[in-house]
């Protein structure tokens, strides 16, 4: 029961779950579901897929995410980085406006939710750790520049492809004569207005009397009073005639039931892709779950959101949808409205259902500028390139790995981008580490303290020469010690004693081990005596199981003042 | 002058050349060219070209290694190891024995040779500290067993190929119908005779007066032996005209002048293998100089080494060879036949030119069952299987680096073999850093030091909580820390105050910068001082630049014992 209750954490807040809940979820979920129909269309063309896809890809998802998920407030659904990502993964297999392009588009979210599950159930969540802070910054910045710039051919109206920021460019570039006016009327004016609605009118709602939360479900409802505006402009007007581009026909249906593709080429192709859209998902996903949950003390388990994740991107895949993850602005807004449980999240799918039967028909005539408008304004908020200062002021490797992220997002296309941010900074770490900062210490006076004889006033001896390695002794140094060794006793003929402090060796490896047996051998042929102090229990213990303590020529101390009382006699006497 | 010399060696010894130092140079180039002259055709057989390419690689390189090496004993040529790797990265683009074979084995040696000049002049040594001394043994143990394996054809008399173990095995089981007896005589006399040599004549020799050197000497022309007695045999019997398949006619030349292929496919497609021969024949080469170097106490330079190997490669792809490295067994026999600089190795180079020019002739009748004798006993003595057991010891991650390197080299090549085991044990590596032991501390009675709580009998106070955290904070464990704190502040109630003791801590990114500032603000709200003790010099330098020690809910204390004095009032007063 206990092991049933972990994986479907429902059975545990659905047991409790009472009237006040109850209607306090019921007002979030119309809330939610308002908000979230133009979004859902939105990033369907973003996506590249049906408009119909959008809110397809927010009714299953939502509801397994309920059943499995951990997070309390989270909103499941397409979110604009994942829908790039998609529209970049499948735009390499497949033309858009096809079936073979929607069957990718499943089979991506099939894998991303296979994977998603894979890595729950082997407890593997650490892996999201290889994207650190500033290239998952670098990447979010970029993908926000590289989305706004692929919505600016809907507001001009021209067609125009590509998934790099040349391409992109080059081809709206290329498509400039064929500029629909109307179009770009349309477009601006609901950008600046979305704009506006972004910045002003929070302040103005509230100077007029509403209350905070009032005013702030009020502006997060901008894009509906855009979408319903020029609807009804293109209605009245008849602009579909004048070349003004509208969603069109959306059928009125449920969620289809529907197969992704096992076709082992169309798979091996969107492998990596998918692997990579469930990291970033991941990601994304559980920073707005953690931020969401220490807000009210609750816990969120990062190995059960990859299964909630996961059966999310599943079920979108049998359902006409495409990949989705935990969003953050729908997920605020949830919060916000007051949702005390997922099922807020069960009734916004009946919401969304409800919609998608009966409502569609009201799009026909809303322009796709006005969606496109929408986006840009929600992914500008995105961009922020301050990382890149704080970084550079900090620690220039963070600051490579940061550039190197956005300039190679922005030009060569998402996956190489995250791909050579991660492998910047693992390359960057491990040539750190592979020529480690060695300290020479000597006791600070008065205490037991020893410290860097270039930092601090210290006292040392000449025949002892004791050294703290900074860094783990693993083999991307092991050979860095040995020779750093050699060259420092050969220039010391006084030198009696070698002592190894090893308060910051952390692991040493078999590589290591060799190295420290050949340093042995070394001293041992020139006399000089070799110890260790400060060595940590587990490194100890690893140590124990070698050869090298029962041939070391010299003695492990405790604290590295033991060792410096034993090999140096005179301070004794002192 | 200075810079010449670094880059040129040969100014440093050859101004100070002198007749005792030429004839020890002599003496050891006579001996040195007699045992590489069946070696060097042995090898051209196994990368799969015809035998003169051998004696080719050996001229040139020598020359060239001995103006631009540090070695004063390295011998430069082809050895086992890399001529497996040839033949395994050749034969994916081209058919032995066809022009285009040689062609692409130049290539490689052009590839790999700009490949080690390019590390050299950039400094980039470092880079083959990726390979760990697991790795590298379980590499050179599995090469032997392929190397072994790929030779029985020639000892069998029949036509197999293939490059990994199941392969090659399977091909030869194939083939079976075609076993030439006669063949099979030889190999296995030629075989059983070295097994013996390398056994038992050394100690003969000594019980009959020889000098240990003279007897090392002989010992080691026993392959000349070998190949002497065979080719006499089938050249007695006729034995070429019963199926015997020997060397045949080898052309009496200089080495000729050539040009590897620039064609971009070809080299795209030999890219990766130049760049794994090059690091492997770096390291096998430069273990060899320094165990030789140490012995007479000279100094290597790794980056100059990579210079001097490039040089070699180079000049092998412009003069028929085909990659080269230093060789260990004849490293050996020309420092102990007393070379005492690298005009040894100029003058080994004229004896295998007059070789070539002359001696050519003389091995038409060698079978190449004789030559396949010789490699299969050489490369045994590298199988040591022993590193599994001493590696499961000593740490389990080594274990599988070693055991995931012998099994995918055997079983699907050399690229991927060593591949898997480098990706292996940096990946276990960094799973390790994502977990970091942290050490709850106080202070052992007595002294002013502090031990785990768990290991050490120690005082601690109620109201302090020190943790000492064994990794550096960086992205792979940020959140893992952020994580730890938020656990044991909630948990223990009485807690007023937390030390985290940097003891251990090499470093901090901006990763970890941003957790630090976010535990930070969580400790601050929950009224709980946050601290650091022993921060290293270059890890304080850092944070210096950042808002958190501007913003920090605490101190920073030179030493644990400090930080406790300061949190811990009662003691004070003790």
């Amino acid at each position: 029961m206990k092991i049933l209750r972990q994986y479907l954490p429902i059975l545990d807040w659905g047991s409790r779950y009472d009237r006040n809940a109850l209607s306090n979820d019921m007002i979030a979920a119309v809330i939610v579901t308002i908000m979230l129909i133009p979004q859902s269309l939105a990033y369907a063309l973003l996506a590249g897929l049906p408009p119909e896809a959008g809110i397809y890809a927010s009714i299953a998802p939502i509801v397994l995410y309920a059943i499995f998920g951990t997070s309390r407030a989270l909103a499941v659904g397409p979110v604009a980085v994942v829908s790039l990502l998609t529209a970049s993964a499948v735009g390499q297999v497949a033309e858009t406006g096809t079936a073979g392009y929607a069957i990718a588009a499943l089979t991506l979210a099939f894998l991303s939710g296979g994977f998603l599950v894979l890595l729950g159930i082997f407890r593997l969540g650490f892996l999201a750790n290889f994207l650190s802070h500033p290239v998952i910054a670098g990447f979010i910045t970029a993908s926000g520049i590289l989305i706004a710039t692929s919505q600016l051919k809907h507001i001009l109206g021209v067609n125009a492809h590509g998934h790099t920021l040349p391409q992109m460019l080059g081809s709206i570039f290329e498509h400039l004569g064929q500029i629909n006016w109307i179009t770009v009327v349309i477009g601006v004016a609901a950008t600046s207005f979305l704009f506006w609605v972004r910045k002003n009118l929070k302040p103005l709602l509230k100077k007029m009397g509403l209350s905070p939360l009032m005013a702030d479900i009020l502006t997060k409802a901008g894009p509906v009073a855009a979408v319903v505006a020029t609807t009804v402009a293109v209605w009245l007007f008849g602009l579909q005639d004048r070349g003004v581009k509208t969603v069109g026909d959306v059928p009125q249906s449920l969620p289809p039931l529907t197969m992704p593709s096992l076709s082992p080429d169309l798979v091996w192709s969107l492998l990596v892709p998918a692997i990579l859209i469930s990291v970033i998902g991941f990601v994304e996903s559980i920073s707005v779950a953690q931020t969401l949950a220490a807000k009210k003390r609750q816990q969120i388990d990062p190995n059960q959101e990859l299964i909630g994740l996961g059966a999310a991107n599943l079920g979108a895949a049998f359902t006409g949808g495409f990949p989705v993850t935990g969003g953050f602005s729908r997920s605020v807004v949830n919060f916000d409205a007051g949702s005390q449980t997922p099922a807020a999240g069960i009734y916004t799918a009946i919401g969304l259902a409800i919609a998608a039967l009966f409502l569609t028909p009201l799009v026909f005539f809303l322009p796709k500028a006005t969606l496109a408008a929408t986006i840009i304004v929600a992914v500008l908020s995105l961009v922020d390139l301050s990382i890149l200062k704080k970084t550079w002021g900090y620690n220039r490797d963070d600051f490579a790995a940061v550039l190197a992220t956005i300039v190679l997002t922005l030009g060569l296309g998402v996956e190489i981008g995250v791909g050579s941010g991660v492998a910047i900074s693992i390359l960057l770490h491990l040539y750190k580490t592979s020529r480690p900062h060695v300290a020479e210490v000597g006791l600070v006076p008065g205490s037991e303290h020893f410290r860097n004889i270039h930092r601090h006033e210290v006292e040392t001896d000449p025949t002892l020469l004791t050294l703290r390695v900074d860094e783990s002794l693993y083999f991307i140094n092991a050979r860095f010690l040995q020779d750093l060794i050699q060259e420092r006793v050969t220039e010391g003929t006084t030198i009696k004693n070698v002592v190894l402090m090893f308060s910051a060796v952390n692991e040493v490896d078999y590589s290591a081990l060799e190295s420290l047996e050949a340093i042995n051998l070394r001293l041992k042929d020139l006399g000089v005596g070799f110890h260790l102090s400060e060595v940590k229990g587990p490194v100890m213990d690893r140590l124990n199981t070698s050869h090298l303590l029962h041939n070391l020529n010299g003695e492990i101390y405790l604290s590295q003042y033991d060792a410096a009382q034993a090999l140096t006699p005179k301070r004794k006497n002192d």
